[in-house]
């Protein structure tokens, strides 16, 4: 059972305990962000941010709730970024403006960070620092030490965090790559020696829980992608996600040996790119890259454009390609598109509308599953198993992933050996607390969603947002009555405007009704001697509401506006 | 070429041509319809609907845009239906309030039929009537025979349309299943003796073109499903789609082997299952069926129950009891629930919530790919090329699809070698011409997509739709003045109220600044003698719209309002 502490309340563990509180990326996909607590000290394992779901119209951003750590801001030793997704690094520039503390990476990863940071005018605090695999970093009661691991972007890390009560190992978000392409196998000799020395406790990325087997190396899709581009027979296009610097790698590599110049749009793509070869991730031969003006006037088949859009976002390059409104390339019979991903869940459509846009153009086009032009970068269960039997942890708790995947990869460590009461399956906010011998969810912390809108962050709640849906359900009616001051007599309107309902040129006849409805309403409210602007809103709301419903079954926001003159 | 006849010209084939205009179903999901024309005689292939894209807010049913046919609606000698599913009847009620004529399927088809012309309280033309296969419709030049396929409906059909140009093989919906359920084979022998005897044109489902091999048998779900059943420890849900009678069959089966009672919830269950059972389509053995309040009262392991939600319908059975929302039933732990369906694309984040919260109230879960508990009714592409194969079609033009379908389909037709120049993709609105020897796309008629928004059909359209959207994404800033009407000077106001904007308690200092901003704007126009509403409502608009955008990054609807007193 839950001892609910009260929302907000400093928690500190007692002597010989130590606190796991995640602040994101339980029961969810996205802003990823967690505390280890011991003592005085608080450390942090990565900070992101989430992308809005469909019932969050007009939101740009979501980002964790992090009143717990700005009420213990003075505690906070450092931030530990496994790696440099956005749902691990998006919420930095937010947090960091409130609690600047130091920052630490693999080179990469500060890298994106900094491009991150750049557009928010902000620096990282001066102790901040690239770390390599294996350098330890003090925070505190905490000691820190980077181990690699295979993930969708190079530079990935899980965490090892010593401290008085036992190791804690995170795995970040981690697959197992026998043959990756920069040849940074995952540590498997230190997993392995932690597991002999003992782990109190693994926190494992869950994503693909519920896949069973083994993801497949990132190396099959250079093949697969190496075998499209070598037949192609003109232009060749690859959209992939920007900061997959050894897809992108691959893609060169590809283009190289099959004689093609490679231009780059799309400013994401453009900006990491740059960064990638700025540090050495990323090498394109003397005379491979091009501008995409100069790459337009060579021969379609000595090109290939590297470009962003694989999830048919509106305003990516390839989306806008597809349907002849680039500033500079479209897309045309005998160009050949691979579409180097998988539909984020809940992109599926418009990348559905995409594909079907770049056929109607006359395109070759490669995507989806069964092609091998994309392999995920999280472990299935045979991995996920094999990390579980590596390290050995007298306590499991999943992360990173949703409510159906904590449960899966749960079973999954039971089915190990992980004995069922030392399996965790927690929520945001859940203060998770260890000894050497126990483990129990002991209270709550606040957690939860702050939005970003356009400059504003937070001011969009859960009023204004179900003004937004039933705005967007059914429009709205305003209602404009002008009453005279002194006497309260109505003297003008009512007047009706309506954005959002029914197309006013066709319906005169009703809305010529409804306001002789609510004129009928108002004269009744006169007749009763009533005119107090509550009572008026109310008839105004309840006659049209009735009227509207019954005419056209719909329930448009209906605003009564009185103005005194 | 297309040779572009004015938009809702009458089109009339001269001898020895025929015509087929699909309506609908091109190059998108749903809303199938389309006509076959020959002389002065128009038949009618399926009547369908589809359901609002994302980008439709508020929008409860498309309709396909029927102009063409209601300007030749003397010429409309029949509706023949493939099957029962909404996408393919579901537009039938509006189609006959307009023209009224006879309409003819299989007897669960009708029986389906009836259960939504009730709904609208239409009957069908008296000369209407439930078809048997192999049964002939004379209807003008054409004369038209049913033949089975099997698909995710009992009494699935193909049609044979005999006419004097040349047989044409329209398949519905279909997939080969060699052990379907009810034991109606596809009609392999009338398609094989059909290919002997010549077939000018094949019309194909084109919905799994993209998927190798072949669809299993709906009865390997069966198996899959008893499989579960017969270990569940308590009580069982298993939630699909009202319409497949085939698996309410095999659950009901597996229910009475293994010692269950059933009861039905969810509306659209009830209904069709209570039409399927009246029709002989599906039997509950004595003492199987019990009323929900009485088998609630049932050992667990003694029950099952049947719904709807399979799709993470909002206000479905099955996500009502996922939330505690539902008025006599909820998810407990120990319940097993099988959601036997694959989400339709689009609704894979509903789906993945309702199995998170089904999940947090403890049940054991069966749901996606994977797990045999679902089979789609298409056929892939060994179907596809087996049906190509035994028809040896002539021409052949894909149906039923997106347009990334339609152009696999395409190949798989030149694969199995009917001539490139035989393929013809053509789009909703096409009129796509046929002589013994030649086919081509002659021209264009009106086509495209009716929204249905409660009972207005047609009145919302893209400027709605267009607010809408504006509205959700920002919200309304509703800007009032009074203005005196003798003088117009302006007397009272601005007075500003939002709505999904911004949370207005916490947003005082930036209205009052709007306010002022306006109040400013509007002096100066009356200093300048400007006092022409059009002038001032664009200085409200223009002098908000840069305030807010500068202040909060938003381009929220500005609406002035000018009362006259």
């Amino acid at each position: 059972m839950l001892n609910e502490l009260e929302v907000g309340t400093l928690v500190r563990p007692g002597p010989g305990k130590l606190q796991f509180i995640p602040l994101g990326g339980l029961g969810e996909i996205g802003k990823n962000i967690a505390a280890l607590v011991y003592g005085n000290d608080i450390i942090l394992i990565d900070c992101g941010l989430a992308f809005p779901e469909p019932d969050m119209p007009g939101i740009d951003l979501v980002l964790p709730d992090l009143t717990y750590l700005y009420e213990n801001k003075d505690r906070i030793r450092g931030v530990f970024l496994t790696h440099g997704h956005e749902d691990h690094i998006g919420g930095l520039p937010y947090f960091l403006k409130q609690v600047n503390v130091p920052v630490y990476g693999l080179r990469l990863t500060l890298g994106i960070v900094e491009l991150k940071l750049q557009e928010h005018q902000i620096t990282l605090h001066p102790k901040s620092h690239p770390v390599e695999p294996g350098e330890v970093i003090k925070a505190g009661n905490f000691s820190v030490e980077f181990f690699r691991v295979n993930h969708s972007i190079p530079d990935a890390t899980g965490l090892i965090i010593r401290n008085p009560v036992g190791t804690v190992i995170h795995t970040g978000d981690f697959k197992f790559d026998h043959t990756p392409v920069d040849g940074h196998v995952a540590d498997f000799h230190k997993l392995a020696q932690l597991g002999q020395e003992g782990v109190l406790l693994l926190l494992a990325d869950s994503t693909n829980a519920e896949r069973p087997g083994y993801t497949p190396s990132e190396k099959t899709v250079g093949r697969a992608l190496d075998n499209i581009i070598s037949q192609a027979p003109g232009r060749v296009f690859v959209a992939s996600f920007a900061s997959q610097v050894h897809r992108v790698r691959q893609v060169v590599e590809s283009a190289v040996r099959n004689g093609r110049h490679v231009a780059i749009v799309g400013r994401s793509m453009e900006n990491v790119t740059h960064k990638a070869i700025e540090l050495g991730y990323l090498d394109f031969p003397a005379g491979t890259w091009m501008d995409i003006d100069a790459i337009l006037k060579e021969p379609a088949e000595k090109t290939l454009i590297l470009t962003t859009g694989s999830q048919g976002e509106p305003m990516s390059a390839l989306t806008r390609m597809s349907t002849s409104d680039h500033r500079k390339v479209e897309i045309l019979p005998g160009d050949t598109v691979i579409i180097s991903a998988t539909p984020i869940p809940g992109n599926e459509k418009l990348v559905a509308r995409t594909v079907d846009n770049l056929y109607r153009r006359g395109a070759r086009v490669f995507y989806g599953a069964g092609t091998g032009i994309h392999v995920s970068g999280h472990a299935c269960q045979e991995e996920l198993k094999l990390m579980l039997n590596l390290v050995r942890p007298k306590f499991f708790a999943p992360v990173h992933g949703e409510y159906r995947h904590l449960i899966h990869h749960a079973q999954l460590a039971r089915d190990v050996g992980v004995e069922p009461n030392h399996v965790l399956i927690g929520d945001n906010g859940n203060v998770m607390e260890f000894t050497k011998e126990s483990a129990n969810i002991i209270g709550q912390v606040t957690s939860g969603k702050v939005l970003v809108d356009g400059t504003g962050i937070g001011d969009v709640g859960n009023i204004v947002l179900r003004d937004r849906k039933q705005l967007s359900n059914d429009g709205i009616l305003i209602v404009v009555v002008g009453m005279d001051s002194q006497s309260g007599l109505l003297v003008s309107g009512p007047d009706l405007v309506s954005r959002g309902f029914v197309y006013v040129r066709e319906s005169e006849a009703l809305l010529d009704e409804a306001r002789h409805r609510v004129k009928t309403a108002l004269a009744n409210l006169e007749g009763q001697g009533l005119n107090e602007w509550s009572a008026i809103k109310s008839a105004v709301r309840d006659t049209l509401g009735r009227f509207l419903w019954e005419k056209t079954k719909r329930r448009p926001m209906i605003l009564p506006i009185i103005m005194e003159v």
